[in-house]
C-alpha cells in the first residue's frame, strides 16, 4: 500500500507508471469492494485511460518547452459522490438524484486534475451528506460503521483502495470516519478551500476535507487544495496543548474517556486540561440550529417534490429546519461568532487542542455514529485533523483530534507531526 | 448661516471663534425650536464651554509641539439621538429609554471630536429610529413632516440651527428627510462609517449618514468620518448617468414625475433612462423582510418589557419581524446579493443613477412620508446623496437622488457636484 507521496514520487522518476498504480488500486478494489462497498461509482477502464494519459504527459514532460509535472502526477484520488465531476455522475447519495450528470467539475476537481491526479471514482456518501448510513461498512469489521457522511471516502482510503480521498465536514463528517476507520481525515479552517460544485447544505458551516493514510499525504493534498504551506518543524519543541473535554464529555464510552485522561497525563508538561467557558455548552443546539434552517432551504426542491423518498430522519430534519424563525436563527449566528472568538482567544495561550475525535470506536452499522465531538470545531470554524493514533478496547481505531486557530491550517499539521512522533516513539 | 466649511476656515484664520460660532447657533434655536423642534438635548451651557475650550486649544495651536487642528475644529454639529455621547443623554425617541446616559461616545462621535467638532446636542430621532414620527416639524412648512427617522438633524440644518448634523439610513432615513427639509443628505456605502455605539436595528442595512448645507460641507464630513477623499473633478466632462424609475415610480406623485422627466431629458445626452431587469421589483419585499426579521432581534428586549408603550405601527413591524421564518430570512438576504451584483453591474456602464430622493414634496406632520424611494439603494448598499435642486408646485423643496457604485463614494460626490454645477449655471 504506497502512500500518495511515494507514488508520487515513483511516477516523478519513472519507476512505476501511473496505469500500473491505477491498476492495482482496482485490484484492491475487486478484492475487497464486495465487502467493505466503498464506490458510488468506479469505472475502470476510464481510470485506466486517465493514468495511460498521465503517463502520456510524463513521456512528453521534456518537449515543447517542458511543462512542470504536478504534484500529484499519477496518483489516484477518490471523490465524495456530493462534488462533482464533469464525467462521472454526482448523485449526491440520494435516489432523487439518481443519474445526475454534472457538466463542469467542481473547483476541487479542477485542482486536483491540474495536479496530475487521476479521478479514481465517486465515493459512497451518506444521503445528502447527512445521518441516514449508505452502503460502505469499515474496513476493520464489517459489522461496524464507517461513520459519515464521508463514508466511502474513509473506508477507501483505510482500506487501502486509493491513497487520497476528499470528503467534506458540516458537523463531524470528516473526523468521525477518519476516527472509525483509522485513517487522517483533515478539516482545513472553513472557508479554505472553495466549494464551488459541491452539494450545499449550510453555507456557514460545510467545509472540504480529506483522507490520507499519511500525515505527509495530508500535508501534499493540502498544499495542492488549500495553499497551506507546512514548513519542517523541530519536532523536539513540544507545542502547548490544551485537553479539552467539551460540554459533551460524557457522551464519551468510559474506555475513551479513560484513555483520553491518560493521553493527556502521557504527554506531561506538553499538555494540560483547560476547561471551557459555561457558554460553550450552547454550541450544540446553537450548531443544529442553523444547519437545520441552512438545509431547508438548501433542500427545499427535494422536500417540495420528493419528502416520500428522503429518509424518515432527513425528513425530520427538514422540518425542523422550516420551522425555524428568522429570530432563532440570527441569534445562533451571533452566538457562534461569540463563540469562536472565544475559542480563537484560547489560541492566544495555547497551540492546539487535543480532543477526542469521536464518543468511541466505530458504532453498529445501523448509524453513522455520534457527531458531537466535531460539532464545536466545526461551528467555530476552526481546523481539524483526526490521526490514528489509539485502539479502544475491542482493537478498533480510535482517532486523537487536534484542533487549530482558525487560518493557522500549517501550525496545526505541524503540531499534529510533533504528537504522531511522540506517541511513535514513546 | 455660514457653513462648516467656512466656519472652520475662520476659526482657523482666528477671525472668528468657536464660542462666537456656538452662540450664533444657539441664538438662531432660542428663535425657532419652538417652532421647529428639532433638539432632543440642548444644553446651552455644556455647548458653549465645548466652544471655549476649543478657543483655548486653537490659543495653545503653536506651544509645546504644535499640535494641528483638525479639520472641523470650533464647528458645531449636531447628533441624532440614537447615537452615543458621553456627555449627553441619547433616548433612542423612546420613552422606554428616557433619561439613559451612555458611558462612551460612538465611534463617530470620537471622530467628530477628534477633529475639533462641538458636538452642540442631539436630536430628534423618530421612535427606534423608525417611521413613528416625532415632536420635529418641517421648517419650510410647520403643518409638514422633516421626514424620518433624522427628523432633527435634517430640520435643524436646514434651519440654520447648525450647519452639520449626523443620520442614519435603513431605509430611506437620511435621503427622505434631507429631500423634504431642502438640504444635502449623504448615505455612504453601507460600513463605510463605523457603527460602534449606534442604535442597532438591522445589521444588514443599518447605515450613518450625515446631512449639510453645501457640498462642500458633505465632502469635509466625509472626508472626516468615512476618509472619502475627493479630488476636483473637471466639472466640464458630464458623467454618464442613467435616470431609473424603478418599481415605485407609480408612487410619486405626477408633478415629481414630470419634474424628473423634465430633467432627466434637459440633461441631454449626459442622461439615459435605463429599464432595471424585473427581479428589480423584488427588492422592497426583500428589504422589509430582512429589516423587520432583524430589528425583532434588535428590539427583543423592548418587545418583552415594554410592548405596551411602543407605537401600534412598531409593534405591528416586530410582530410581523418575529414571525419570519429563517428561510425566507436566508431567501431574503440571498436576493439581496443578487440584486447588489446586478446594481453594480450597471455602474460598469454608468457613472451614477439619478432618481428622485421622494414620491413628492413633504407630507403633513401625521407621517414621515413613502421610503420607497431610498429602499433599493439602501438593501444594495450603494451610496446615494440627495440635492437640494428642485421644488414641487408647494414651492417645498425636492431632493434630486444621486446614487453610485459601492465603495465609490469619492466618485458620486464627484458627479453630484458636476449635476450642482450644471443646474446652477442652467
Amino acid at each position: 500500500m504506497l502512500t500518495a507521496s511515494d507514488a508520487a514520487r515513483l511516477v516523478a522518476t519513472g519507476e512505476t507508471r501511473s496505469e500500473q498504480l491505477v491498476e492495482a488500486c482496482l485490484a484492491r478494489i475487486r478484492e475487497r469492494e464486495p465487502a467493505v462497498q466503498a464506490w458510488q461509482f468506479l469505472d475502470e477502464a476510464h481510470a485506466l485511460s486517465q493514468g495511460r494519459e498521465r503517463d502520456r504527459e510524463w513521456a512528453n514532460r521534456n518537449r515543447a518547452g517542458g511543462s512542470a509535472l504536478g504534484p500529484l502526477h499519477g496518483v489516484a484520488v477518490g471523490v465524495k459522490d456530493i462534488i462533482d465531476t464533469s464525467d462521472m455522475p454526482t448523485e449526491y447519495g440520494s435516489a432523487l438524484h439518481a443519474g445526475r450528470r454534472p457538466e463542469k467539475d467542481a473547483a476541487v476537481v479542477t485542482s486536483l486534475r491540474a495536479a496530475g491526479a487521476v479521478i479514481l471514482g465517486k465515493t459512497v456518501s451518506t444521503e445528502f451528506a447527512t445521518y441516514a448510513a449508505g452502503k460502505t461498512r469499515n474496513p476493520h469489521d464489517p459489522t461496524r460503521s464507517p461513520g459519515g457522511s464521508s463514508s466511502g471516502s474513509a473506508a477507501a482510503v483505510a482500506d487501502g483502495m486509493v491513497p487520497l480521498a476528499l470528503g467534506t465536514q458540516t458537523n463531524a463528517s470528516v473526523v468521525r470516519p477518519a476516527a472509525y476507520c483509522g485513517v487522517h481525515g483533515f478539516k482545513p479552517s472553513h472557508g479554505r478551500i472553495p466549494r464551488d460544485g459541491i452539494l450545499t447544505l449550510s453555507p456557514t458551516l460545510d467545509t472540504v476535507g480529506m483522507f490520507a493514510r499519511s500525515l505527509d499525504d495530508i500535508d501534499l493534498l493540502a498544499r495542492v487544495l488549500a495553499g497551506v504551506e507546512t514548513v519542517a518543524a523541530d519536532s523536539r519543541t513540544p507545542p502547548r496543548l490544551a485537553f479539552v473535554k467539551t460540554a459533551v464529555w460524557e457522551r464519551a464510552d468510559l474506555p475513551t474517556r479513560a484513555t483520553f485522561a491518560a493521553l493527556s497525563a502521557a504527554l506531561g508538561s506538553a499538555c494540560e486540561e483547560v476547561h471551557l467557558p459555561e457558554a460553550h455548552a450552547g454550541a450544540w443546539d446553537c450548531h443544529r440550529t442553523i444547519m437545520e434552517a441552512e438545509m431547508a432551504v438548501q433542500l427545499d426542491r427535494e422536500w417540495e417534490n420528493g419528502r416520500d423518498r428522503l429518509s424518515f430522519s432527513l425528513r425530520e430534519q427538514l422540518g425542523r429546519g422550516r420551522d425555524v424563525p428568522a429570530s432563532a436563527y440570527q441569534r445562533a449566528l451571533k452566538r457562534r461568532t461569540q463563540l469562536a472568538d472565544s475559542v480563537a482567544e484560547l489560541f492566544t495561550r495555547f497551540d492546539a487542542v487535543l480532543t477526542p475525535a469521536t464518543a468511541g470506536t466505530a458504532p453498529p452499522l445501523e448509524t453513522t455514529g455520534d457527531p458531537a465531538f466535531g460539532t464545536l470545531w466545526t461551528l467555530c470554524g476552526v481546523p481539524a485533523i483526526s490521526l490514528p493514533l489509539l485502539h479502544g478496547p475491542d482493537s478498533l481505531p480510535l482517532g486523537v483530534q487536534l484542533v487549530g486557530a482558525r487560518g493557522d491550517d500549517a501550525r496545526l499539521l505541524r503540531h499534529a507531526r510533533w504528537l504522531e512522533d511522540r506517541l511513535r516513539t514513546a
